[in-house]
């Protein structure tokens, strides 16, 4: 990396403590630390996000199901910290040696270069769906708003398609929901996804109120089994379970394609959705820094330095605090603070404090904090909880406790009245059911499927091309009288489907992959600009034919001789 | 085009209807259908439409600055016509000698025909620009609910880019917002667009109130030309520049690139956002249909047919309906319905009327209707508008009739109440910050420039691929000595920027545009996924440093004889 790019240097003895993420981390650190130093010119505060607004995790779910409006669980950075400056930038690399961090080109196309006295990394974590094939094609995340509407967006098309589906065998596909991990995040979208679906099938899209599954697949015996009692989560699967929502245990996701999820035991869940919620690994840009770590997590002393650094900070997710005498003990065990945002919302305050005192040679204190509580939603009117580590509560009472905590601690007071006025308004309103767009991916996407898999079938139409990244498939024609001829074999490198694209004719052929295969799928509108742009592009996509041709004139030439004689 | 495709046919004297777009037109002609055919098992209404929601066009502009939700124009097409059935799909091909309209192959991969025993086109008309150099790449349209939140998400992200902008150069591109277009969607997007920035401006990005334009272009000597006698218009114009915006009159844009926009009198306009109402150009499935048209409209008699056809109706924009006596005289002149969703609505009404006396063998009857007023929103608390062609009304005023009447025509109650809910908050809560995120293009775009515009400069940081289209562009290096050198010209099918953008290095040289140049773009993102896929394709991008490597060696090589003697 070449750091010649324009470096914003910090000048006069300004002082400058840049915040990395603008989860529960990152923010509550800033505005703690524009409280603590309001007034003051000397030191600078700045916070990098990818997104101009901090994400209401606990409520992101109900997004889901449209209990409460889409923007109504984020808000922007700027509102919350209004005296650190914003830069919404990706995020490059960081220089510890340099103490500089360099953030992603923006419109001016140019990379800004930050020099920090003191930085603090509050970068999460994020999904990691690398040791499943398929997953990163066709799982959906659920950590951020785009998830969510992304989820929703879906579940909205699927009923869609559904409707104007006459095969039983493809609207069944349709509706299959399967989320994978039962901890809190998988349990909220079980229940609320279910909600939403249970709701709407029937009453706008004239479904059969039995055709719709939704399907939670843990790899536990039982839901929440590290975060809540065995006595909660067994009343939490009667609850959903009474809903329509079924549950696989000991079991997880392995693979997924267009069609289908596979399971560790070979079950196959026809589907067309699914949502993982597991596993979760370390953002890479900590891993990068090469500090010490637990569980990819960067290890601090208790006052929330990182080992083996002066000025350099952590909390939240990313973080591995010790837990100090005093706090009660962690249902997970281990010395470390659980990932969870009381926790996160805490730090920030003592580490802002001791930020200030390193700053001003003041005394810097320890974190402390004994777990509140913990808290699940399952949909509509009902939760379980269990307060100060041995207070159980379930059912509507929980649900209450759970609209009033998360009300209460749900930023700014425009959010709260959106909120409040959103969940009044689903009392009696239906719910919503536009899409926003956002589940259209474009670009370049992924497409994964297992042996035998195909692609597209002869006679289909698509609008997509396809280059073959790892894996094998072969051409498949099928004759008038039903026999296959496999045709040719396509390998990486090869791409095919624009010729049948452009003029949008049926495939002449299927393609079905021989191994597990991956494919790089590019949209039509694309395509179709890249063609014209590039002559002979569009003859590289055009295997089928080719290969089709090929066979033909081997075939005639093969008769030829043959008739003559 | 080839239909072997599954075809849904109609069957035991099933008579469908099919309804192509989602607009006032077809909506509130699928709602009145299934009214009159209640209950009827032999007749099936189809609507089929890219979204699967309406869009209240009237309040659009609010959602740019944030008055209402942004679902809150929005309504799902399966809640106002519950009776249709609703396919959500791109539109390929109408066929009107085989009665059948194929639709773009969904998650499913194959496309649908259906057939139809009677058509109604209501597809209105599209943002054209075509005929406008770099108003495709870098123009805003302002037609959907898409276009509302991007031209919102632009104005979040320039005001927030702004805010940590050292240059004030930079800092004045940024803020400049160009409105293309002085009728009614024009006004009424600079006057939300201006009310919101300079609300947020100063308070929230800490921006000098001083610094943002909003400039608004007109080909005409005076705003809404055409829509509202002159007093009215000359005070909107008052109302609006004491707000700040600014007025360009008898201009219009010809170009736009990424930095400025170029009008037909040579002036250039440094901005960073384009937004364009004119001009509005007929759909081309419209035009494909080959029947008989009026300015791009097809011609259709007084009760709504097509010209020509028996089976095939139009209405609303897309259609030139003659103005029945009684009906009051146009403004524009003519003898054809205005293109406004006042029109609209009732022409749904005669037609759905006059589709089931088709059926039926009843009476059909003319459409006939009387303009009842006009009316424009010029932002916070003002408006302008003309009843039965006579009475003026503007100021507050006009501005709670035009709150009135348009509430009163918001489809379903829930919008009502959510927007009566938004329009309450508003007046003691700020506007909201928060991105969509829709902004964000994907996949291919497109980049244009002027003669002597650069796609970047050397030093700078990309994170973007390029390929000419059309057009030439040079290579250009500076010398330590601050000299330049031309290192080779680029021309169509050309490539480059992808070895730099891999490497995360700056540009070794600069790239300018020699002619009018249209690039196409691809994010690093998308590319990484490709050149992993194709090897080879990094090299083939690579033009910068394969020329600079030429030129290198072909100087040393000129050298070293030189030097040897």
């Amino acid at each position: 990396m070449d750091h010649n790019g324009p470096m914003t240097a910090t000048h006069n003895g300004l002082r400058r403590i840049v915040i990395l993420g603008g989860g529960f981390g990152g923010v509550y650190t800033a505005q703690h630390l524009g409280r603590l130093l309001r007034g003051r010119a000397d030191v600078e505060v700045c916070i990098v996000n990818g997104e101009n607004y901090f994400v209401f995790q606990p409520m992101l779910a109900e997004v889901v199901s449209g209990n409460i409006g889409i923007l109504d669980t984020v808000s922007p950075i700027s509102r919350i910290a209004p005296h650190a400056k914003l830069y919404v930038r990706n995020i490059e690399h960081i220089d510890l040696a340099a103490q500089t961090v360099a953030l992603s080109p923006a419109l001016s196309k140019e990379s800004t270069v930050l020099r920090y006295d003191h930085l603090v990394v509050a970068l999460g974590n994020v999904t990691d769906f690398r040791n499943s094939p398929g997953l990163h094609a066709h799982a959906l995340p659920f950590k951020n708003l785009a998830d969510a509407l992304r989820l929703r967006d879906r579940a909205i098309r699927v009923l869609g398609d559904a409707a104007i589906e006459p095969s039983a065998e493809r609207r069944r596909q349709l509706l299959t929901f399967v989320i994978g991990g039962g901890g809190f995040s998988g349990v909220e979208v079980a229940a609320e996804l279910n909600d939403f679906i249970r709701r709407t099938a029937q009453k706008y899209f004239h479904l059969d109120p039995s055709e719709p599954r939704v399907v939670l697949v843990h790899s536990h015996n039982r839901i929440l089994d590290r975060e809540m009692p065995e006595g909660l989560a067994l009343y939490a699967q009667k609850v959903m379970q009474k809903r329509g929502v079924e549950f696989i245990f000991n079991r997880h996701v392995v693979s997924a394609t267009p069609k289908f999820t596979l399971l560790d035991d070979g079950t196959r869940l026809d589907s067309r959705t699914l949502v993982s919620t597991v596993p979760s690994s370390p953002n890479p840009l900590v891993t990068a820094l090469g500090l010490k770590s637990d569980h990819g997590r960067l290890v601090t002393d208790g006052r929330l330095r990182v080992a083996g650094c002066t000025n350099v900070w952590s909390l939240g997710d990313c973080a591995a605090v010790p837990r100090a005498e005093g706090n009660a003990p962690n249902a997970e065990g281990g010395g470390t603070c659980p990932p969870t945002a009381q926790f996160a919302v805490r730090q920030a305050k003592t580490l802002a404090e001791n930020i200030v005192a390193a700053l001003d040679g003041g005394q810097q204190r320890t974190f402390k904090f004994a777990e509140l509580g913990k808290l699940a939603a399952l949909g509509r009117r009902r939760a379980v909880g269990q307060l100060f580590g041995k207070i159980n509560i379930y059912g509507f009472t929980a649900w209450l406790f759970w609209r009033a905590v998360y009300w209460a601690k749900l930023p700014g007071l425009d959010r709260k009245l959106r909120v409040a006025g959103s969940w009044l308004l689903e009392f009696f309103l239906p719910p919503d059911l536009v899409q926003t767009g956002v589940d259209r991916r474009r670009g370049v996407t992924e497409e994964f499927h297992e042996p035998g898999g195909f692609v597209f079938r002869q006679g289909e139409y698509g609008n997509r091309c396809y280059v073959i990244a790892t894996g094998r498939a072969e051409i498949v024609h099928q004759d008038p009288d039903g026999h296959e001829h496999v045709i040719a074999e396509l390998g990486p490198t090869d791409c095919f489907g624009a010729s049948e694209v452009l003029q949008e004719t049926a495939y002449p052929a299927s393609v079905r992959c021989v191994e597990e295969t991956k494919l790089l799928v590019v949209s039509k509108e694309d395509f179709i600009k890249f063609a014209d742009a590039l002559p002979g592009l569009a003859d590289r996509f055009s295997a089928i034919n080719q290969k089709m041709a090929a066979v033909a004139q081997e075939n005639q030439s093969a008769q030829q001789p043959a008739s003559a004689t």
